[in-house]
């Protein structure tokens, strides 16, 4: 068992994790539930898309030479000979100076390349509504291909339409669905177990007497990791007493793939949550700590395959190491290729109101503030006051962050805000 | 009944549907429950928060005049007469000279009004680890309130903790847990009815023939619709005739506080869809068309006091209503007061690949596909394409809006792309 309590892992060790921890195995899920999963298989087209040539537009189907050179004052003037229904496969094929009529999505007949918008177009008094025959004046010059989807433009039989590792959004449940992917391979959600640790705290519904707060992280944390993907579920409040901190971790180990502890940040806290960890079976302690503040107590570790995350008891530190660490190793965990790049985080620029001075060698989180501003970014004023009161929290509006090789940021920098 | 075929309303009147249909009402959710819901009643603190003066660090609680101008070269020598369980209410009062040993978290006792990190003292030979008791000696000087959260200094009982229209994120969330709501007060989510009108139109599961196409939108607006908050239930697919769809249209309006069918942009579809509405109880068509463009021929209407939304069939076009209108009025119906503010989509900056022309007179978006370079903004390439094909839709990663009162955006320009 290694033990080494003063390691400290700064983010880029964060990598090392996703070794450690490969992703979770995948599943078949239907269509309509895979929004957020990620794509495990690599989807190809079963057929041409679109099926044939289609109009983009209500007008009428010709061939592109019979409209050549025409324009209000040189129209042309061709045979309708029909409409076919949006949803038939028009069996006839144009003879010259002949065109029917079209709705949007219909296919285009045979000898047919183009499409006149209806707006271009004036029917002529030989006109029969009721069978769509008659002249039509033509007054706008069309190319090949002038309002048409040609068949296959879109996907080829055979084509590969979605790579694994695809993030599953509308864009990507669009394309499924036309393509007739009912259901897809995405990685499995992870689930997760939280567990508070601490004799001070009382579940919410009570009320606490002095010396006794209510127990906020699992509320919080359990939010942000259903955000991430996770499927939660709770293990309450757990004593400051070694044999039933190390019985529930040893439930929450068996029944999920991957076990948070949010405890005290207090010395003896943080030893107790080592000391259940260990206890485990092929156990291991991965980190101490983590270069980042606030959330630098946060201990890492291992109970078999299981990783099992012992973070900060103050809600606002916790929350941090939710999103730097936490939220993104979920992700890894249902197959994010990117988890831990820092550079596809949500941000807002904003003007820095004041100095913000930083330690070097830990990444430091400074709570923001937009102050609006007409037609100017926004300022943002770091959020003051001490990191245990929820008010700090719920004022803020993001995070800065100050690298580690970086002693602080001047007043009136342009920054990036993550708006979490 | 009302009936203007020509009106096309501008973004500026969505604000009309505000008032012609008001928010849903409220009902009582869990705390664990109530994520993303719009807050519809004034939270108060029922106590103090934090119940006393607490120790934000592991350490001493003192007397700060007893540490007064206390340094490395200078320490004082305090007698330490025990360390209270961190969820005790300590009776004690310190006298001149004393202190005791604190954790985070933990209540001051009477005559003490700061505290002095571990990690500034020395535990002399005197020490007793078990009791906790005897002399340390303090290297730093307190000042009155140093690492105390104050009783109070969160919230006073009484205090207004949360305003009614907030939305309920991780922040509230944790606010609630620590004043000990359990539940509150939310407005509804909207039950949403969905169905796409085509005969061209077959469910995923089955392949289409030439001149058929798979549903697509009733899949990509249901995701939307879900993502917006709303509770979806679909109708499938309903054929191109009247005493069906009128059919239809009447039980989804029964069963929902919003009712979206989609169709084909194809004139008769859209004669189809305002018939099916207009014979409805107490119908009215509001608008015939909306100022954006793609989707400017959506349809508006209310059947008594159900909106009745007709969407572009071409799911790109449809998927743009659902954004700029349909979302926004799902947040609104749920309580959200600035559901039509464009200035808080999330946005990314970059720079326009090339010039966009656009109408006058209309709202245009244009799909972007971001363009990474290092150390520099992103550049912005509108998605070129004809946008019945979904290629465009999946090969975007936002939008660009170029207002009603402009003629285009010029190569160059700094840009805010809609990162939907």
């Amino acid at each position: 068992m290694h033990h080494d309590f003063f390691t400290i892992i700064a983010r880029e060790a964060f990598e090392e994790l996703l070794r450690t921890f490969p992703p979770l195995p995948t599943e078949r899920v239907g269509l309509d539930r895979a929004e957020g999963r990620i794509l495990a298989e690599q989807l190809r087209a079963g057929h041409d898309w679109p099926l044939s040539h289609r109009s983009c537009m209500d007008g009428y189907a010709l061939d592109a030479r019979d409209a050549f050179g025409a324009s209000e004052q040189n129209p042309v003037y061709l045979d309708c000979v029909g409409a076919p229904h949006v949803d038939e496969n028009p069996g006839m094929t144009l003879a010259p100076g002949q065109c029917v009529r079209i709705a949007t999505g219909g296919s285009l007949p045979k000898g047919a390349d183009a499409v006149v918008m209806v707006e271009h177009t004036v029917c002529m008094d030989d006109w029969d509504e009721d069978a769509a025959t008659g002249t039509i004046e033509v007054r706008k010059a069309a190319a090949p291909g002038l309002n048409v989807m040609q068949r296959g433009e879109d996907a080829l039989a055979g084509a590969v339409v979605l790579e694994p590792g695809t993030r599953i959004g509308f864009r990507e449940v669009g394309l499924g669905a036309a393509l007739g992917f009912t259901e897809m391979d995405v990685f499995c959600r992870p689930r997760v177990g939280i567990l508070s640790t601490g004799d001070e705290l009382v579940a919410v519904e009570h009320t606490p007497r002095v010396g006794q707060v209510r127990d906020v992280n699992s509320h919080t944390l359990a939010l942000s990791a259903r955000r991430a993907g996770a499927l939660v579920r709770g293990y309450g409040i757990v004593p400051d007493d070694a044999p039933s901190l190390i019985a529930t971790v040893q439930q929450a180990v068996a029944e999920n793939d991957l076990v948070l502890l949010s405890g005290g940040s207090s010395i003896g806290v943080r030893d107790l949550t080592v000391q259940a960890i260990e206890a485990q079976n092929d156990a291991e302690i991965l980190a101490h700590g983590v270069a980042i503040s606030p959330g630098k107590p946060t201990i890492l570790g291992r109970a078999g395959q299981t990783p099992v995350m012992g973070l900060p008891g103050q809600v606002a530190s916790a929350q941090v190491v939710m999103f730097c660490l936490v939220m993104p190793f979920i992700g890894h965990l249902q197959g994010q290729g990117n988890a831990f790049d820092t550079t596809v985080r949500p941000v807002r620029q904003a003007i820095l109101a004041r100095n913000v001075a930083s330690k070097q060698g830990r990444e430091d989180y400074v709570r923001i503030r937009f102050e609006e501003r007409p037609h100017q970014l926004p300022l943002a004023h770091p959020v003051l006051g001490k990191s245990g009161l929820l008010r700090t929290l719920v004022d803020a509006h993001g995070l800065m962050s100050v690298p580690a090789d970086a002693e602080g940021v001047y007043k009136d920098a342009l920054i990036d805000v993550w708006t979490v």
